[in-house]
């Protein structure tokens, strides 16, 4: 037995404990938008999480959202990709195998996330995560010995620097108040949470996740215990490639994940993306609508360049790849932030005002991406059954992490219910593979794999040469050059001013001291206080057409208030930086 | 006037503070093998600084060295690339203007590359650094702001953050002892030396550099404060780009380049690898010989196994790409280390004694490497004289840091004599424009320098369409993943074992615990203290051929001991961790 055992996972987030699930509980909308023959035309810049929640809430509001979307595909719509980093891959139509490129793990705490899942009726199953109990087992392989575990806690009969490493975290998480803060957040007394919150950002913003494994005042581990530790996956796989962020984005992480369960989506989480697509809803005049109708089934190409004008009035030009150019009342960009140097032109129609400030462009130039690469093994059946392999594998070596699937009956003849991630990687170890192609990782990976399962050496070969091989590296794809953001100390201001953004200058002055009150809303898992989580990446989508909507008219519900509306509350008005 | 003057740039290593340079001044060698008909054959895999240094030391001692590299080049021996991350491209014959791919700036206090620059008459001139008295102009660019400074102390009137981050930098590192260890090491007092570096490696080895910056017992700045020290390139270019490392790293930085001034190859630095490969040396007894003579004037190509006897008299088993295999009294193994994961396999000839034990795989797998890319442009003319660009460009944006150097009189009609680097990056910014083209990186790139030189805004464009751009990331080269590694917090042990692989037992006991005494001996920039230098690049090309000549029977020279011979001194014998 864990000696602290964890209350449940948090569904709101500390930083921002605003309850975007409740907020559109029972068919609730964000807002309500003036009536006119035809509602505003809103460019939605990225297909992805955060742009169709935008989309979609824009449209129940009474707008006309128009998506763009950079990546192509073949069967999507307009021959582009939907969903962004929710990225799922059935390489056949028979298999009920499905290959999740991006987010592949969801908290059973999203209440956001499950909100529009249970309205577009996207199923989610128990995912085998490291340790859980749908996990039959979690083999560790470190310092070339293996030790196979049941639940975390079997290990500390295995491995005594593990025993003490992991005994001395949770001490140090519970003194610090992890727990204390999920009971609070679970009984929304947001005041507690402000107070504790606050304390925590203020004194371990500038620890990295390194520091408070090793000092005395965190958790006082010896370099070989912290490392231990961070093979073991106590949160993610490969804990250790997340040992320069942020103690605070780590405590983030922990915050909506210990005491939880991980799901998967039982056919992709793609899905997820079609319901926000194809989904009919109604307008606030009670029409029938949906984003496929209003988009006439197509996703518009990649846009190069936006004019932004000074006055929001005047709204946004948005020039596509196509050589199209449309004016839109307000636009929200949704893409990973490196786009803007490297991709999409941000120009003023007023040379003397920006589209962003300085504050803004610091945050965008300065903040930290993780890299992640990924190769999985499309197999017929669970052949990990009943072995060493029927669960995870978390090594020191190449792979790091390897998870097993099973996608059940195939959809048709010949299809395959299989999937085996053979790496999962981060940060390092997903430059250490970079240059390699997908026949050079999966030898590497299933070498490797071999050693740790040597019983399965040879059953794991006639599954390459059976099965088929994905893999994708995400710093490689030019639409989003790394994974995700996550914060290294000294971030937590840049956090702040884009999560700010959306609010311009709603609440009386500028949210972000300089920033122009333009129609220009940034959104996306960028934007949000936890990256990396879908969840959170559809509520940035939220805040921002929460922006839209107040500069196209519309007004406060009373009974229903909104992200913005709350702003100045003691308990929501972001911390400034420590 | 700088507070501080700094004593000059230190010639010896605080860690290790071996004086290679004068180990083989006046023509001495590093030892001298037992005569027979032929001497032994000794595998060096890659032709990089630290190969060509260990090759050429071993030919020298009576040695066999047959030297094998993976990188291609239609004009190189056997069609294969000398030099590694030395790497100089002159795109025409006539052109006198050289691109340095790998690295292109050489601190004066250098002496083992110099000592070698001199013997191969390697021409050296003062490279543009910023601020530096060669340099005309360096102009930063932070926040949409320039601040043009002839030294860096110019910026004290232009900038206030700046002025007091830098003042209150320097006086941190004048109180932690940094200047006092240049005179110490300047004036051979190793045993104040070790005194004084065990301080600093105790207290600041868990220290990120950002922490120092931060911490009121460090420098005591703002996070502003420590962005315009990060950007201003006080110290390298770009600066916060390494705020994650260790800052004991810094220090080892810091130490060999404060108060010297940074040189640049005037041939390209390949001059240097060609010199080790072509000049004619003696061995022992007296014979003419050369590596390109001994190897038959061709490198081998790309090793993809080492078959290891766990008795090192029994040597090596090297398999190349070719299907040749080949067995040598010993191998040193320069590549990156990365590839010992991912591209060379390591292989026992028993199957109970590994070839390196955990310790050094720990090593391999945790290490950090940073990305770094270059993209420059060869003009005709060095049309940035008298301009604002005359000199050195850093800047917040995507760029970071551009250089100028012109190469001087063409060498025939046509010849081009300029080069703009148009931008040199690190880490997070490499990865910014990892995927793309060579042409959207020069767009990219001359788009934000004319943004911050527009007088030459029309030029700059002119010179694209007349000049040849080349680029290189390093992170996506497969034989190197990453430009060199740099340690973070808590990396100190790694980096102690793999200096140290090279001692084996020749002490008396491993000096590494549980590693074999195979006759491997890895050697390269990965295994230095001071990673990303050339000099030290080489120095551990000597470590390792100590390590061989000691193993093949030749004995310590009281007169000159070598290295490994003064392993157990008590000023030299490296720290453990903290």
């Amino acid at each position: 037995m864990s000696p602290n055992p964890s209350p449940p996972a948090a569904d709101l987030q500390a930083d921002f404990p605003f309850d975007y699930a409740a907020h559109l509980a029972g068919g609730r909308r964000m807002g309500r938008l003036p009536e006119r023959a035809e509602g505003p035309r809103i460019a939605v810049v990225g297909a992805g999480g955060s742009g169709l929640a935008a989309a979609y809430e824009l449209l129940r509001a009474g707008g006309r959202p128009v998506v763009y979307e950079a990546e192509h595909s073949t069967d999507g719509p307009g021959g582009r990709r939907l969903g962004g980093r929710m990225y799922s891959r059935r390489l056949e139509e028979n298999d009920s195998a499905v290959v999740e490129l991006g987010c592949m793990r969801f908290p059973d705490s999203a209440t956001l996330l499950h909100h529009y899942g249970g309205t577009f009726g996207v199923r989610f199953a128990p995912f085998r995560e490291n340790y859980a109990a749908a996990t039959p087992l979690t083999v560790l392989d470190i310092d070339g010995r293996q030790y196979p575990a049941r639940e975390i806690d079997d290990l500390y009969d295995l491995n005594d620097d593990f025993r003490e490493a992991h005994t001395r975290w949770r001490a140090a998480l519970t003194r610090i108040g992890l727990f204390q803060l999920q009971r609070d957040l679970a009984a929304r007394e947001t005041a507690a949470v402000r107070q504790r919150w606050r304390e925590v950002v203020t004194r371990f913003e500038l620890w990295t996740f390194y520091r408070f494994l090793r000092d005395p005042e965190g958790a006082g581990l010896t370099h070989d215990q912290a490392r231990v530790l961070g093979t073991a996956g106590v949160g993610p796989a490969a804990w250790d490639a997340f040992f320069d962020l942020s103690m605070v984005e780590i405590l983030r992480l922990l915050l909506c994940t210990e005491g939880g369960d991980q799901l998967f989506a039982c056919d992709g989480i793609s899905r997820l993306a079609e319901g926000f697509w194809t989904h009919r809803t109604t307008d606030p005049r009670g029409r029938r609508c949906s984003l496929e109708a209003v988009n006439e089934g197509v996703l518009r190409p990649a846009v190069v360049a936006l004019d932004v004008e000074p006055q929001a009035s005047r709204g946004i030009v948005v020039h596509s790849e196509d050589g199209r150019s449309e004016r839109f009342a307000a636009a929200v960009f949704t893409p990973q932030l490196r786009l803007l140097e490297t991709g999409v032109r941000l120009r003023s129609t007023e040379a003397t005002t920006p589209v962003l400030g300085p504050r803004l462009w610091r945050a965008v130039r300065r903040l930290h991406y993780h890299q992640s690469a990924k190769t999985a093994l499309v197999v017929h059946r669970p052949f990990w059954e009943e072995s060493s392999m029927d669960g995870v594998t978390l090594t020191d070596r190449l792979p790091r992490a390897s998870y097993t699937i099973d996608y059940g009956p195939p959809r048709g003849p010949g299809g395959r219910q299989g999937v085996l991630d053979l790496s999962f990687t981060w940060a390092q170890d997903a430059m250490k593979i970079g240059p390699s192609s997908l026949e050079e990782r999966t030898a590497l990976f299933v070498g490797e794999l071999a050693a740790i399962h040597p019983d399965m050496a040879a059953e794991l070969q006639d599954q390459v040469r059976m099965g088929q091989a994905v893999t994708v590296s995400w710093e490689n794809q030019k639409n989003f050059r790394g994974l995700c953001r996550f914060s290294r100390p000294g971030d937590h201001a840049y956090q702040r001013d884009l999560f700010a953004h959306f609010m311009k200058d709603f609440a009386g002055e500028p949210a972000v001291p300089g920033e122009p009150p333009n129609a220009l809303f940034l959104a996306g898992d960028d934007t949000s206080w936890s990256p990396g989580w879908l969840n959170h990446a559809l509520a940035s989508g939220l805040n921002a057409a929460w922006g839209v909507l107040r500069q196209l008219g519309s007004h406060r519900d009373p009974d229903n208030p909104g992200p913005g509306d709350l702003w100045h509350e003691p308990d929501y008005s972001p911390l400034s930086a420590p």
